[in-house]
């Protein structure tokens, strides 16, 4: 019998060592609903046990592995950039000081907007990477949804012709404003805006690059997909965006990727959990996430960020193509679906 | 006005310093025969000039990267991993050093093959992936065309189940059949096969990875990516191939990720430059190949591994839909088409 890869990939990671159930997360790439199934039918089988935070592997399961073929994982990602394929170097490690600065007063995140924001060096990573591909410098930028602050990172590089942030969340839109005002940015603009309306004229058609971290249900991404496929010039306009593998399966990407293709993208690059996100560690446990209610038993409080997305670029070929939004999710059904594990019903 | 990202690239690269033809190239995203369009532009214009072996930006040149908004190239690319997301740790020391020894015996490359190997560093790196993934631990796998000799690679980890390489290079074939017997390697079988041919039988659906390295015309990766499709197990099995952009303009890539999909395959990595080739130097510009031909004059030896490719990792989200296999490329069109600039017509 051939193992599915998540049972394997957990399997030689508990071969190296106890683990928590947060650890194990980051060593496999299936979705937390698969993740969730996979620990408990290993637990069940008597292949895994947990003592106090750990999970070990039984007996059992050491003969499993080992008859798998299995050996002890060998962690091999770059201990330097942690496997983002840039370091800051250059202007960068300043704006990564500043802007660490000003994140630290940022209001804190409000998951019903789906909320949880990146560290602040994959935020500064991020745009450590639209620079080395030219998406930067006196580029129009357009971020749509913006939690992470990431304009404010752009702004501090000094870089960008300009940058318009569209925000759901006042609190964001009057953080980010002030941050402008106060710096003296006349190249930083913040609205309103949900992803649900239409885009306003004035914002169609006008930029060079957009980046937003989307919410993972397929009707969400699609709508801010299209949303920022119509604020783009055309040909050659790039755009960036984060996509987790715990919140979405394969066969989700494989829609996604569907569609971006659809609207005249081509993906040019793809990194391997590129962004970690800070999210809250007693609350998530204790506000019984379906993560959480659908583990095994009663969780540790996370000791470590476990939840990470990939970096997504996409260049358009030609004039993106805007899908016919029939059905705009009103309610919760833009957050939710069946493999949002870390988002609350 | 706003500059072609290619234009944009030059310009900053050689605000930082001047640079060879050669060395440029690895500053910019585009196609070679972009790229050299961009140049001869640029030097028509007097925004550049040559000495000797050297491109240097006039005063003119100056004025127009300022008036862009741009800045001198800082390089941010990782310095420990050089952007490939991870290094040797573990056993993969061992498996280079080991590799290197081999690699120093190979038959030298024949370009009417379109050969032109990845260096040793690129090719075990590679392996270092998969074993990351877990496509490597006790898996099946398929590689057609190895003048790489990835396939030793792999057999030095001792952790493939089976490896397969189908190759149409007699002295390849000869030269990795020799060292699986050297070193007693049960599980590394090679054959004589030319990917025109269908592919038998006895290959068929019993691979869970394949590894290719192919060429770069439309026809020619449709019909890789389909023998690969027809080898593998089905859903959840996983493929890998390096993919240029300096030979495949971001259209063809476009076709190519359409291709994939139709193929019931999703897209889960793309590693930007991942992959360094050793090209010949002397004989590339004495040769002239398209690239020099077409270069705006004399151009110098290479001075760098100037050619490089994106690593791609896919995998079946379904079993694999192999297309109908029309019109397989007789000859030349197998290797060669428009934008084919470092291959010999």
């Amino acid at each position: 019998m051939k193992l599915n890869r998540t049972r394997k990939q957990i399997l030689r990671a508990l071969m190296a060592k106890p683990s928590t159930f947060w650890e194990l997360i980051k060593e496999q790439d299936g979705h937390l609903a698969h993740f969730t199934q996979v620990m408990e039918e290993m637990l069940a089988l008597g292949l895994a046990r947990c003592e106090g935070s750990y999970i070990y592997l039984t007996g059992k399961g050491k003969k499993e592995a080992r008859d798998q073929g299995l050996s002890p994982l060998q962690p091999l990602t770059c201990p330097t950039c942690g496997g983002k394929t840039v370091t800051l170097q250059g202007i960068f490690p300043r704006v990564l000081k500043e802007f660490e600065e000003i994140a630290r007063q940022r209001p804190p995140a409000i998951v019903e907007f789906d909320q949880g924001y990146v560290d602040t060096m994959s935020t500064v990573a991020r745009v450590a990477i639209m620079y080395q591909r030219g998406d930067l410098e006196n580029q129009d930028i357009l971020l749509i949804g913006d939690d992470d602050l990431t304009s404010i990172a752009i702004a501090l590089t000094g870089m960008a012709r300009h940058i318009t942030v569209l925000e759901v969340d006042d609190r964001l839109v009057e953080f980010i404003d002030l941050q402008a005002r106060k710096k003296g940015w006349t190249n930083l603009s913040v609205y309103r805006y949900d992803v649900r309306h239409p885009l306003p004229r004035e914002f169609q058609g006008r930029y060079d690059t957009f980046l937003i971290d989307p919410v993972e249900t397929l009707p969400g991404i699609r709508l801010f997909l299209s949303r920022c496929a119509m604020s783009l010039r055309g040909k050659g306009s790039a755009g960036y965006f984060g996509l987790t593998h715990l919140e979405a399966s394969r066969d989700k990407w494989y829609f996604i990727q569907k569609l971006i293709l659809d609207m005249n993208f081509v993906i040019t690059d793809i990194i391997h959990n590129f962004q970690e996100y800070e999210l809250e560690r007693e609350g998530f446990v204790s506000k019984n996430y379906p993560l959480v209610q659908r583990a095994f038993g009663p969780l540790p409080v996370p000791d470590t960020n476990w939840y990470t997305s990939n970096f997504f670029r996409l260049e358009a070929v030609a004039k993106p193509r805007v899908p016919e939004q029939e059905n705009i999710p009103a309610g919760r059904e833009l957050y939710f679906d069946d493999e949002a594990y870390a988002t609350l019903p």
